[in-house]
């Protein structure tokens, strides 16, 4: 299945993915998403959101408006099929295309699954149009207020609203879904984004946690002038606060064993002859804890402010979004790791199953991963491991469906 | 006439100017050049590479293939009418409107010029869109070869050849141009981008020499990763050793009295939450001898390497063009100072005048700017300071025409 949509969204220069939600990339993947859930006589149902959800039935009626819960609702699978820029080809996918062949492995071998099954695709998990991550599950949840998802805008000025109308869907439709409370308990499997598998030898394992983490936007902003004419004493160029904040970012994060990260910039004016007058810079930070990411960002801004007030430039700070510590469930996780045998670890990534946890309970999977590289084109998972993910989740199935 | 352009190319929401070479934005002032002049009996001759000039003969046939020297070819005056992004009103057309003002008031006076009088606008000087500055001069002296620039591409991958064509340019037109064989000295007038002349309280000065100057390319290289998952020992991120080359590129000029810039980036893949695989940055890089432009370049990149070294990252060295020192013509320099009892001053900033300067005896003047600001929004020269250029012009044209 992998193989299907592996042309989708390639960018061949780089060997990456490109699929930004409601780009037309995203609208194939989500044409083959619903083809392949049709084929397996599954409903698919698109929330206003668009995120997609393909239903398999135990009878008609069931799991419906029922009053959910881990053991009555339906069981929910599934991850999200878009990407970051030039993405690799599992973060995302491997949690789809292995819910749909666990399913396919179950019915060969006669499985009735004692409640609905659903598979989702989730919208626009990356963030990387619009710059807040897991905005599809957070509308959904009602998290993300419509209003302000709405109004975000893409790096070409148009908000989500024009977006979402540009491939014809009803800005009006956004907000919270009533499919979330059909849902009894959602199990997400992922690629990992790290090598704990490979230190333990394990090609599964189950979450215990996601990291707090957050975007800041830090905009440094200065004078600009002419590069050859402006003696160096002279200048307001915000460029060296900004270089600065790096290397400090860095050294602090590494010393609180955080994550800190500038992965995004915009120079302006951007000519090669003249001083800036501002960097925008974006801060992806996550820590163990609320209070010691809370302590690493303060540390971060502290250090690009003195660094900005040594050469009178400016810099300011913009929370874009921040995401609290999310613990999975913890007898789930417990009874999933004991049925697979697998080992329990906690990742500085954010998902739909954090998300999730909030309202039902929830678990997630992560299949090893050789060099622990994502959001890269190196981004790999070996066959057998892919395999081991699904006979994992036909066991996950076995166990909350029967 | 700096009033009736002043719209053209005006980004409404940074204040500044956006007048790239063969953007709709250039062929708008290319029209109004080309009326002002026909307005005042010139003939406009637009060469092979956009460089526009406006012929005022003196008697048919003279300075035509006449062997021109100082004393006998045409007088050329002018500058450009390009800018770079987000650029100020006066950097370029207020020596294209002095000259014509100057005309102006000589024509007034009655004055009968003995040798030809062209003024000039240059194409493409800022080099913001293709990234070789004095493009126009450069392809007219022979400098620059014709299929080096034609395959020059700009930020949308658009190469120069296209760009030519797009406005009904032929690219084989592209080279060494005649007119210069006609032209017997060329006197440019610029606003200082500096703050020399508010020093010594003078109004215009008589430049010296132009700095030394170029412009690098450092493609920083590591490895794209999840920005979450990735331990901070891990990473390979080049956006580290671009942070300590920033900061080592600006303690190395401060310290050498030189000048060294980063005003433009791109990072790839350009993510929020994603390491980047690339960071490339241009170093725009002047000194006032060669020998110290050379020692700061080699300095730079000396730290850059021990910095990518220190973390298993990568950079690579591309020269995208180094322009030498350039003194201006001494007797030609002396006799302006002179007869303009002005200062003489030494600048960073390059011009076509520093180009032309190696064909035929050339001058510059500096009309005064208050706050020394160029290549932004800010930059300025106050009205009696405008009328003090159009009276040195004058004074020129008297002196180099009679």
């Amino acid at each position: 299945m992998l193989e299907a949509i592996a042309d989708v969204g390639l960018d061949a220069s780089t060997g990456g993915y490109r699929r930004f939600a409601w780009t037309d990339a995203d609208m194939t993947l989500r044409e083959w998403f619903a083809g392949e859930a049709e084929a397996r006589g599954m409903d698919v149902v698109e929330d206003g959101n668009g995120n997609q959800l393909a239903w398999l039935r135990s009878r008609p009626g069931v799991g419906r408006g029922s009053g959910a819960s881990e053991h009555s609702g339906a069981l929910l699978l599934g991850s999200h099929l878009d990407s970051v820029p030039d993405g690799g080809a599992f973060d995302g996918p491997l949690g789809v295309v292995s819910s749909f062949a666990a399913l396919d492995r179950l019915r060969a071998d006669g499985f009735a699954p004692t409640r609905p099954i659903v598979v989702a695709n989730f919208a626009d998990e990356e963030g990387a149009r619009f710059g807040i991550a897991c905005a599809g599950s957070q509308l959904a949840t009602g998290v993300l207020a419509p209003e302000r998802a709405l109004a975000l805008k893409d790096r070409d000025g148009l908000t989500m609203a024009e977006a979402l109308a540009g491939q014809g869907r009803d800005p009006q439709r956004v907000g919270r879904a009533d499919w979330l409370d059909d849902v009894g308990v959602f199990v997400e499997l992922h690629v990992e984004q790290g090598r704990h598998l490979v230190h333990t030898g394990d090609a599964v394992g189950v979450a215990s946690a996601i990291w707090p983490h957050g975007r800041w936007r830090l905009d440094f902003s200065g004078v600009a002038d002419h590069a050859g004419a402006t003696r160096m004493v002279d200048r307001r160029d915000p460029m060296t606060a900004y270089a600065a904040t790096v290397l400090a970012a860095r050294r602090l994060a590494t010393d609180a064993d955080a994550r800190a990260t500038f992965g995004r910039l915009e120079v302006a004016p951007g000519g090669t002859n003249a001083i800036p007058s501002r960097v925008r810079a974006w801060l992806d930070a996550r820590a163990s804890t609320e209070d010691e990411l809370g302590r690493l960002v303060e540390a971060i801004v502290a250090e690009a402010r003195q660094a900005a007030d040594a050469d009178a430039t400016d810099v300011e700070l913009v929370t874009e979004s921040v995401s609290p510590a999310v613990t999975f469930d913890l007898p789930l996780r417990d009874r999933l790791a004991t049925v697979l045998d697998a080992p329990v670890l906690a990742t500085g990534a954010g998902h739909d199953a954090g998300v999730l946890s909030r309202h039902v309970p929830t678990a997630m999977l992560f299949v090893r991963n050789p060099t622990g590289v994502s959001h890269s084109p190196a981004e790999h998972a070996e066959d057998a491991d892919c395999e081991a993910g699904v006979d994992a989740l036909v066991r996950v199935v076995e166990t909350l469906a029967t």
